[in-house]
């Protein structure tokens, strides 16, 4: 049978400061990615996040972001491969805690916004990103973009890996996403956005914005749950995909 | 055979910021607690002192502070219980992402300054470090102030724990520390610090500053590495430990 | 006539996080306590939050508060003197900046949450808050709770000073306000609470938790602006204490 | 008679953490660039710092940094012009306050690090830089690189600008500074740098690495109080720029 994961951050509220609805994404998803204090979350944001993700059965994993609470870690920083080993690290131990309290292991790492994009194209952060997991815990999946320079770090550094997959983002011929920037870069018709992504899982192909077919692996949809308009459309992908005879399982259960 | 061990905070650095000479202390304890980037430290720096202290067979032990960088840790903040367990769990969790890149396990807990000060008369507090750890790892070690909320914290929550003494500070008759603030808190004199210390460790006894004897457990000595003066004291003691017969040793070693 | 201020905690968000309905709110109170970055608030939400309220004509304070995001300035710390003294100078220069980019002065200062609890009480951080001021501007006001050492320590310093009201808050004999941990230290009531509120502005008097009338001076209420019940609440009493003959305007306009 | 400013960026220390050996390069310098809290320096340091310049009559300025106290503000970031204008008004504004207490104006205004670096080429984050000064106080000078973006905007929003120049760096045919990763970036040799420097003032001109004079206009000269080896060197150019008959003294005095 055909398997997929679906993958949603959360646990991105700071202190008094609440984002995104997390008990009710949590019902749909099979994978979380939970922020680990520095571009979002705190310890006790950490601590309910894990056990919610937990109770609903959602494999769990870490999502480091750039040490800019300020940016939510969506602007580029020049760091080091060394400071990038470093923050994946900090990060991942400190989640690592919150889920050996609730007696689970962590599935996978997913790095954050900015340092997702910049290690999509960059070899050296790829790797030390890759690195980091590896020497931490060479069991954990590393979810990169699908195609990317993260995937194939991973690979070269033993890891497993998940590609990643955007139900609601167009490609490029070379498999990139098309910039936010440029028309029809965001696939704004849900139904369409949804066939993309059964034929991904299905036929692991995807049409490009300049009309050409190419290969790509979906083992991991990337869905949001900001909203309740969001959350919506989670279930509604996952209704689609079940029907298409695509069963949604943590990518822990499928990725070897 | 006697045995004891000697531990330092180690790892205070912050970016570009540099603390200690923890190269030079690291030859003469057997014990080091390292900052974990709440009030002092960052993942660099807990990378690098890490790898210090494992090339000097030194044990490793997180050292968590209070969320005040710019106050190192040493102002009170009055934190909940649940708040305090969240931040030893994230400290604890960051430093142990380290710890076992290089192969090694942590060995103990030791919270830093305020925090430090506060659990040690404040049963709550105590136990909520005690309970985060064990909920982390039970085979961790909890330091505390000898005889004070947070050794009893640690055995009512089933874990190991490391009876602390300095060596250059007063005792009141139950067993606290004298406030800084009062005449008398501080030995000066080395020669008559020591000595106490040899007793502690021999006799189990310190004598207070009215006057009387008090039973004391001294596992772990606190020791300070901030300059050279302070390391050659270190050294100082070390010898003659030893010269006493007293073998100094990580308190893994013997704390059961 | 009769005047009185209202008064709200404001630009309270911070990055990508939303706290609270300022430009509703906005639309009912005469001054405005703007965060300044250090317990809430970052620079681009103090920029659009001063412009908000020059174009309704609410006058701006500082609201400086800890340097605790996390704990959102709520969470004692035990500061010093000097350091309280600084971290006022620091946020009030810091948003007297963005008022003066849009052509306005500074009314007042408040200080926020724990600061403002602790201050109340404590002689010398009331006159470390006051001194600050008075440095940087003496034409600044000082808010304080009406009958506190806050209010003692501004008349010290010859400031100006703002006596601050609670209308949903039961106040001890002494004048201090019941903690929020006892029985009855809200009035649920949003009538009682106003006609509380008014009789504090026409008689300057107030029935506390154990039935005694106590004097007190009501130069500015404190109101929320948390949510669209909240800022009905506002609407209210600003009906009500017009329709009183009470003029409600900014307190710079009839403190002397 | 001819006349320079020799300028330094001092107050960096952090809490408990020191950097520099500020009274010192003090009592050579006519400029200082005060961090102000986002890369470096906290309210306490700034207080202080602000108080030891009046004292030994040194001209102040705001010395605005990222966000980004771990990389100590040397790493780019990605933010947009509305963020660098209200990153540079905050904590101009809280210098501002400090400088205000001791009764002293602000004379100047210079961003730090990556800041500095990456303004000195980007046309839209000079201007955003310029702005923010030019809208908190239009009688601030703006310091850049000499040549540079930022000196253009500055003009351009109707400051009084300050070329900056470097003793110890080599400059390229185009007027900026030879990239450090290059050979022969860093002129070694103390009395070639300072020669270069009297010829840059007197001549207003330097010859390139690629042995070209170019133009360049020198008003103040950067150096370092890092360490006694630095301060003794910025004690040897003001000696010799003396010698020369060039009078050191801050830009405010002779920048129109």
């Amino acid at each position: 049978m055909l398997k997929v994961d679906l993958n949603s951050d959360i646990g991105e509220s700071f202190g008094d400061y609440k984002l995104g609805i997390d008990e009710e994404v949590l019902r749909h998803i099979s994978s979380a990615n939970i922020a680990c204090g520095y571009h979002a979350g705190d310890p006790l944001i950490m601590d309910k996040t894990v056990e919610m993700a937990v109770k609903k059965n959602v494999a769990i994993g870490a999502h480091p972001g750039f040490p800019d609470l300020m940016g939510f870690g969506r602007r580029e920083m020049k760091i080091t491969a060394d400071e990038a080993k470093c923050y994946v690290k900090y990060q991942l131990g400190a989640l690592w805690a919150f889920a050996r309290s609730k007696g689970v292991n962590l599935q996978h790492v997913k790095v954050h916004g900015a340092f997702y994009n910049m290690a999509a194209k960059d070899v050296e952060l790829s790797q030390a990103i890759a690195e980091a997991i590896y020497e931490v815990d060479k069991d954990l999946i590393l979810v990169g973009l699908a195609n990317s320079e993260m995937i194939k770090a991973g690979k070269k550094a033993n890891l497993k890996v998940a590609n990643e997959v955007f139900a609601d983002r167009a490609y490029n011929k070379d498999g990139t996403l098309v910039s936010r920037k440029k028309e029809g870069a965001m696939i704004h018709d849900e139904d369409e956005a949804i066939s993309r992504v059964v034929r991904m899982v299905k036929q692991g192909k995807v049409t490009t914005i300049t009309g050409e077919d190419i290969e790509i692996q979906a083992d991991t949809i990337c869905v949001h749950g900001d909203n309740p308009r969001a959350v919506e459309f989670v279930e509604k992908i996952k209704k689609v995909l079940q029907s298409e005879g695509i069963e949604v399982v943590p990518m822990g259960s499928f990725i070897k």
